[in-house]
């Protein structure tokens, strides 16, 4: 199925007879595995985050792990040796500058790629190894442009070839507990979400070109990891530059694509002062960084309206001192969350008028949370444990296999990743023009239709 | 002063020879009270809110109270009784219908009056009140129209009669605090703040028309109190209806009028549920007011950029259970803090990362709060002990009271009511066309010299 031809794909939709437009991969749909069958994976981008994904792959014994490309041949060296942790025989290595992923996607033995680049290099890879015929599961982050989005949704239509969204947040603890008892209907019904990223990247932004953290005041060309290339995107552009952490799991919640559409946005920045000042320091004024003109504002906002009429709030919060926090809300006509932490099930607070003693008094939400954990975390918990951002990466790589194995839709699928990754040029548009600006439907009607899958199965 | 003509006013305009216009009220500052003279106020509306400034202006020995206005009977007899409490005198009544005010308004022992009434009183009295040369202090509340502040502005201008925003939580413990916190440079440069007012009104918008507080399913003709009119704006309108408590503090810890402005604004609203599920649960399906369609949605969100690059964020939130909170948020470039309970020094997080031993990692607001304890607090906690609302009441009065007798101007100004004033009709203006609005100067350019005033005096 991952190998179908477009004209195999073509005929298989013809026979399916409805306007609507279904994947070949939903039409094969078993959802039962071959369990003899391995999947096989191979790696664009093994750096900092790829090798946390390579981990969570070689635990699992319905894997193979084929290949990787990168050009950095030190995190190639050390993605081999982790890899050599799990007693797998080493990777075949495509390492020879930028674009050897291209000879990568060539290869016969591989269904699967997981990419884990820099943004800007997202849509390229993905295509390719769509119409490679490879299935792919696509690291998060936001468009440069809104035709990315489209291209994505139309090169995995026309190939059959089906893309995850690797949005881990979506599979935190708290978030699943509180999805779990949106589902049991104990908020009632949403009205209101929150999310984002509120993360100090200040020291992830800037290094010394050899450590990642929190070492220097150089980025670019002479940064290392994310410095190398996250950083050009606060000097160029002012948006919602990484929507999905904070939206992928409200969206979840409200059935956004399955039911329910996202329909406009409207963002608003604020100057930029974090990211000069951070340099200032810790460089001094007269590093050459000190110079340069961060156009990306230090919060950004961004009101969002559904059609079914909730809204959802993110914040993108990056360039100043602060805890992490996420910033979850959720609220319905019979109940709400907060949290103020970094997925603890204990940093948040909690009400629910008609299942309390008490009134207008919040209770904070370890128990409430604890008692309606999500089925998934309460079969895998062992198997996350010690799993990246606190077992959520296990999740995500879990439904990544298990879905693969299945033949069955990705719980976040392309068209999730889309409108999700949408936000960032919309934002950008509507920060600039000081308007507010539609949303497309990625589904082209079909989320009318769609019903939700996200962790509704026993295994994934 | 305050019942100086327009000639007069004009003459001492014509003196001060400088384009911008000064209220005579300034030019004749002295900034030192006269001992003997006693303020005399009066009021409109001795409601459940007027009330409560009834009995902090009798708390003091510098105020006369002279005449109450309210058309309610019931209100009449208890807000005198309530000032029998203190030994004073009753209040002359003007208890006949709705208009009778204007007879309050023509006593010439009367310096100064204190509205408290609907919103939609507000500004033909108010606006009566200061042709009538008689001080203002203005419940707050968000204006009808736009024009409504014009209104307001240009009527203190050309009487030279001063109105002072009633704007408590300006004056809450925590609040002032941080605005210690803020002047003593803790915060850095500040980017961005938050506010609302996120307070479960279902209570107070729906009685049983003789019990003020969760006691049936009226409101309009059939309700009681804030039931009897409040609720119709919910009917026929959809806007950030009370922006005042979440902006006005924000506001002022910003500088807004005084060297920065608001300059535009989006408001997004949710569907609007709450307030039709409880009438069904609280009266019953069948209950006519079951059939009633509310426009208000139950959360309104609305981001506002400043002209000096901060931007605020506010929510209405007044139809759905929940806990009390106005979900304050400073941040700047040097700290952070946030709070999710109802004014207590300890229901918040903080975080200042050069004064802190630890790094990316919340304090508990209690110990920053109380050593940064604003000097008015520390001055009159014992006053404002047993006052209204937390204390809060008790400085808004002595503000009001302590200005007028000095002569000088109010911290929270006409500027200050009509900008904060201005956001319910700029927001509902946003929802309805769905596009960003622009926030007008109410200043005319005067912001651009105006200093901060607010909580800076020794004394108020």
């Amino acid at each position: 199925m991952p190998s179908l031809s477009r004209k195999e794909f073509l005929k298989l939709s013809a026979l399916a007879g409805t306007g609507a437009l279904l994947l070949p991969h939903s039409l094969l749909a078993a959802d039962k595995p071959d369990a003899a069958k391995k999947v096989r994976v191979g790696f664009i981008g093994v750096g900092l985050r790829g090798i946390v994904h390579v981990e969570e792959i070689a635990k699992r014994n319905d894997t193979e792990i084929v290949a990787f490309a990168d050009p950095n041949p030190l995190m190639m060296a050390a993605t081999q040796k982790a890899l050599a942790k799990y007693n797998r025989p080493a990777a075949k290595e495509f390492g020879n500058g930028n674009e050897d992923y291209r000879n990568l996607l060539k290869l016969k033995n591989l269904d699967a790629v997981i990419i884990a680049t820099p943004w800007e290099w997202h849509k390229v890879q993905a295509l390719e190894a769509v119409r490679a015929g490879k299935i792919v599961g696509l690291e998060v982050g936001g468009a440069l442009t809104l035709q990315e989005c489209w291209d994505y949704v139309k090169a995995s239509e026309e190939t059959g070839v089906p893309i995850m969204a690797m949005e881990n947040v979506s599979y935190r603890r708290d978030v699943m507990a509180v999805l779990n008892m949106v589902r049991k209907g104990m908020f009632g019904t949403l009205v209101h979400g929150r999310g984002g990223y509120q993360h100090d990247l200040r020291g992830v932004l800037f290094n010394d070109g050899k450590t990642p953290y929190n070492s220097g005041a150089e980025f670019g060309e002479k940064g290392f990891s994310e410095a190398h290339w996250r950083t050009d995107h606060y000097v160029k552009r002012n948006a919602e530059l990484y929507p999905t952490h904070g939206l992928g799991p409200v969206a979840l919640m409200m059935d956004v694509n399955r039911g329910n559409r996202l329909l406009k946005l409207s963002s608003f920045s604020t100057k930029a002062l974090g990211l000069h000042q951070y340099v200032a320091e810790k460089g001094g004024t007269d590093h050459p960084n000190a110079q340069v003109k961060f156009r990306e504002g230090d919060i950004v906002t961004t009101q969002i309206l559904c059609e079914n009429g909730e809204t959802i709030l993110l914040t993108h919060d990056t360039s100043l001192p602060r805890p992490y926090n996420l910033g979850f809300r959720v609220q319905g006509t019979d109940g709400i969350w907060e949290e103020y932490g970094a997925g603890s099930l204990s940093t948040g607070n909690i009400y629910f008028e008609k299942l309390m003693k008490h009134s207008h008094k919040w209770d904070n939400t370890e128990k409430w949370l604890t008692e309606n954990d999500h089925p998934l975390w309460a079969r895998y918990a062992k198997e996350a444990e010690g799993a990246g951002h606190g077992g959520m990466d296990f999740f995500v790589i879990n439904s990544f296999i298990e879905c693969i194995k299945r033949k069955v839709d990705f719980p976040m699928d392309v068209y999730d990743l889309a409108t999700w990754y949408a936000i960032t040029p919309l934002s950008e548009q509507s920060i600039q023009e000081g308007k507010v600006v539609d949303i497309p439907d990625f589904t082209n009607g079909k989320y009318k239709n769609r019903k939700p899958v996200f962790a509704l199965a026993a295994e994934y």
